[in-house]
């Protein structure tokens, strides 16, 4: 029998495909993680994150979408999963695939909104690039990206465990309705911050939200191996041009969810008002040992049918 | 008025984009040559090679293309650029843009091609990647690799001086009809050798035919500030099953050319037969001082109307 993409989730053809690569003794961290964590010949300081990314027009961004903003979204997705595992930005390659009949301003535009992204948010450098044309109307931006993170600092989704706390930052849901899928700014300082902290403090897993909680989280438990979580659905923190559904299952918020241990919750989140006072840190739930999770409605699963 | 992507050559675009790039201290090479070259902190022996790569369905593969052929040349149209460089590879990323429509199977075939060019051709290890759905039919793989190189070995394109003699390694034309722009291997280990050589030997400019010679060569001059060069079309090494035509205009011939220090044509040619028996060399032609350019017909340049 045939099987096609449609109806593959995204989750089990990642892993199918994960499987038929080659392990090696540099790679830290491999597929399915924000970013790839490899060792640096020489440098026995710093850790090298690998992370590619793509947005896609009708899908991720419209025919009419301010092309500045366009490439600020292409830039910032990458940026928001180099934050996922406390790193700093390095340096940028761009892949456009565009059809022949569109203007050269717009592709102008989208440079200069990844220019501008690096300049305010997070100081990477485009080194370098290709231009594709599309057999067909459409136009695609990938975006590979290198960073760095201290060797002993990097935080992972495969570490949480049973008792730790469950922590998002900022406010969830009406991205695409409020324009926030595109011009959010990747919490950057704070992942570094985070990474930052000592060991009793610091976040056991952390990942950004991109396809909602509703699906990521279960991917944070599953790759930490934890059995269950617990939500206190009041205590999601919603956008206030938003609404619960959104918040749990709409996606590309790009906040970050971490956990917490468990004895850290008080120093942390105190911490986290002196350090980011004009952005929330709310506590929404705890990871469990028992395998009950709360429903979450809704969430993004690519190729799916139905979404 | 208007400009539109299909009447700007893809030199003018590349050239336009980089401009709105911010420079930074530690690109040794920006965009414009076969790999990007970085400062790695804390590495004094190497520097970073960056580069990325797309192949789409319909252009560089058709819909009955055998998959594992398909991944087989994504991989290998990057090791060409990083043996441009006379660089090692490192790790990649791939993106795959494909519609729903398709079979898990085909996208599992790209994977083990990609797989096998990394056991056969150049040890570079997939760390991640990204799949996203095309709202249209349609495939696009992208690949993004690192690569290390010798902080002083590396080959540009811009180091030519009249002079120079012109070289090719194996044989050009056809790669289209005989499936070689496809199954080709990328020529490694021979870059990594010339950039080995000792300074007096070594190329002083290098890059991969991949739009064809009379595309290429003036990129490689234009690079170097060369103003001519002088080709002798008899001594162009011709594919058995091609023609001339097709050896200077065709393209995705993968093979090396690079310029050869004045003095050292005839040590370096007598070296390579001995390292690589069973491939050509070939002397060419020679940079020149004066503007003249021997006129190469064809070639391939994307967005072009009447490619």
């Amino acid at each position: 029998m045939k099987e096609y993409l449609r109806d593959t989730g995204e989750n089990d053809l990642v892993e199918r495909l994960t499987s038929l690569i080659n392990p090696s003794a540099d790679v830290v961290i491999g597929p399915g993680d924000d970013c790839a964590v490899v060792e640096t010949r020489n440098d026995a300081k710093n850790h090298l994150l690998l992370k590619t990314d793509c947005i896609i027009e009708g899908i991720h961004f419209l025919p009419d979408t301010d092309p500045e903003w366009v490439g600020w979204k292409a830039a910032c997705r990458v940026l928001s999963d180099i934050a996922a595992m406390g790193g700093t930005p390095g340096h940028a390659l761009v892949t456009l695939a565009v059809d022949g009949d569109r203007e050269v301003s717009e592709i102008e535009g989208w440079y200069r909104g990844m220019e501008r992204a690096s300049r305010e948010v997070g100081e990477f450098v485009l080194v370098g690039g290709e231009t594709a044309s599309l057999p067909q109307k459409g136009a695609l931006i990938s975006i590979a990206m290198t960073g760095s993170v201290p060797r002993d600092r990097f935080i992972t989704r495969s570490g949480s465990r049973p008792g730790d706390w469950i922590a998002v930052t900022g406010k969830l849901g009406g991205s695409f309705r409020s324009g926030r899928h595109l011009n959010f700014r990747p919490r950057l300082s704070e992942g570094k911050w985070l990474a930052s902290l000592e060991k009793s403090l610091r976040p056991t897993a952390m990942m950004d939200i991109s396809d909602g909680l509703s699906q990521d989280l279960p991917r944070l438990a599953d790759a930490s191996r934890v059995p269950g979580f617990i939500i206190d659905i009041e205590q999601v923190p919603v956008n206030e041009d938003s609404d619960l559904r959104s918040a749990l299952g709409e996606g590309e918020d790009y906040e970050l969810l971490f956990t917490v241990p468990s004895a850290a919750r008080e120093e942390l989140v105190s911490r986290w008002k002196d350090a980011f006072p004009d952005t929330e840190l709310t506590i929404i739930g705890r990871m469990k040992e028992e395998s009950e999770r709360t429903e979450l409605e809704g969430g993004w699963e690519h190729f799916r049918s139905g979404n």
